[in-house]
């Protein structure tokens, strides 16, 4: 990736339109949820997309199986590396599973069982290694000079992110068909590839919806540089439930983007994110993984006013651990 | 209800297409789901009907509403009472408040705490008995004679099976809209009324259509009364963490469209229950009470076998108390 940025790198709404035809057959078209009870609970209308209902149990496939296929399209070779803490690989996986890539996976040893043994379940080869201590990059970009496989990043990629885009896209022609036009969208933000497509589709459905970035406290870092308009890291040491969305500072390619587009972000704790799981059980009764979860968070928390809106907002992912999922069942009131 | 039992008595699929009618934009219109992984694990094709995403979170709330819609529109006393160990009580009540009725509850006092805590928001008042000791519906006939009210049986009245029905009629309309014929259904029964009602809708699109009770061990009473075509009741002192599927025998009105419509019953232990339910967290993402996984179960367990089949199957109902939860989060593999 260059540090200089050169506006013909972004994606354009055009590109996650061509995504999401790569897709089409192979991703589940996850439909657009209401619940009664959560429009009245927010005092709005509330369309849910549920991508922890995607194959691999979140949003990830998308951008993966469009980037490999784009690679499919070139020609070359026909084996990947990825590094990720869970989603992304499991993605990869099975996108490289159903086009016949061979993938090897650099994956945190402290990453959830679920999502470790998902991505073995798809043929992949994983290799641990110590969030601590290790650059997975340097892991990957070894494994890669080695073997010739090409790093499909979880973000800092135009294919990947109009993938995610499909995401952003789906819920735009799902919420007309209903009937509904967005007055705002929550969006989970690690690294930014979800949002940062996604908001392309949305902004070509509705020119200006305010569009917030949701994201952990600690790793808030795409809210603070969007007030900043220029990239700033997340301080070291923070934690978070959500190991999903605890990218250390906003990519180039994503930033480039959501330094546009979006309306601004806003952080959740660890407790918010349980109360949404719980509210998720208890009420939509979906599984939500603390990463998948905060989205919703910003809007029951009342971070952000639903009241009077019609809002769409995307859970991301459902991929957690019986033992996170207890402590959500905790906060069940 | 006559013990000599009409045939003009028993609904047709016109009056389920009159309740999807009387009930369209106030019940959700739950999608039909399908998931890669589900389809490769069976073998087939899976279209699941998740009705825990129903208002109330179980299908109960399509009859209540269709019963207290007739009961509108004949008129006279706007209070009802009902008995039910929990989402039938949640339905009517939920169905009687944004119909502005006054409604009674008779609860068993071991319900699930999120049953019994759910029908009072709705503005129900519930009255408490003990399923040992106490004869429900001689205090729902009591409260009824002295307060003028309508009782609104759980599943022997055409028009509450009518408005189960309604799951059936989707299930068969959006199968067909995504190209898929089905070989076979799976539908949970407890006293009967949403297989009937569905089974009626279904076998209009697909006559001769085999659909098979799923039932849980010990309370396999439809399955028992099939196979002799005769109302058989369940032994005394049965067990089942399935709370919502303990009709100690089939209903008359039910039991005569099913006996006509019914290819067979499948009954499901707690073990296989708990799988299923294990299963819906890892894999589908969707929160499953017992009663609603047992047709999940029966093709998880192979006690159905789908290989090579298009089978829809109804998870019925998401209302589970997080203790209860946890132990089949404990068969998570």
């Amino acid at each position: 990736m260059n540090s200089s940025l050169d506006s013909e790198l972004l994606p354009t709404v055009a590109e996650v339109e061509a995504a999401a035809r790569r897709i089409g057959g192979r991703a589940v078209e996850t439909p657009l949820l209401e619940w009664p009870a959560l429009n009245e609970r927010i005092g709005g209308r509330v369309l849910v997309k549920p991508e922890q209902l995607q194959r691999t149990g979140s949003f990830k496939f998308r951008g993966a199986f469009n980037k490999l296929s784009c690679l499919a399209e070139l020609g070359g070779s026909a084996s990947v590396v990825a590094y990720s803490s869970g989603n992304h690989a499991q993605g990869v996986a099975a996108a490289a599973q159903l086009l016949g890539f061979k993938a090897t996976i650099v994956m945190p040893s402290d990453a959830p069982a679920i999502k470790i043994a998902n991505t073995r379940s798809y043929g992949a080869e994983v290799v641990l290694y110590d969030r601590q201590r290790d650059d997975r990059e340097a892991i990957a970009e070894a494994l890669a000079a080695k073997t010739g496989a090409t790093i499909v990043r979880p973000y800092e990629d135009a294919d990947v992110i109009s993938g995610q885009g499909t995401v952003g896209l789906e819920l735009a022609r799902q919420a007309r068909a209903r009937g509904a036009e967005l007055d705002a969208a929550l969006i989970p933000c690690g690294g930014g590839g979800l949002i940062a497509g996604s908001t392309l589709a949305l902004q070509a459905t509705w020119p200006r919806l305010p569009v917030f970035a949701c994201e952990p406290e600690g790793f808030d870092d795409t809210g603070r540089s969007l007030a900043a308009h220029r990239r700033l890291g997340c301080a070291a040491g923070a934690k978070t439930v959500c190991d999903g969305l605890m990218a250390p500072i906003p990519g180039r390619l994503t930033f480039a983007l959501n330094d546009r587009q979006l309306a601004g972000g806003i952080a959740l704790s660890d407790g918010e994110v349980f109360q949404a799981m719980a509210y998720a059980f208890q009420v939509l009764k979906l599984v939500l993984e603390p990463s998948g979860a905060v989205a919703l968070a910003a809007l029951l928390s009342g971070k952000f006013q639903g009241r009077g809106l019609a809002v769409g907002i995307v859970c991301s992912g459902g991929n957690v651990d019986p033992e996170i999922y207890a402590k959500a069942l905790d906060a069940v009131t």
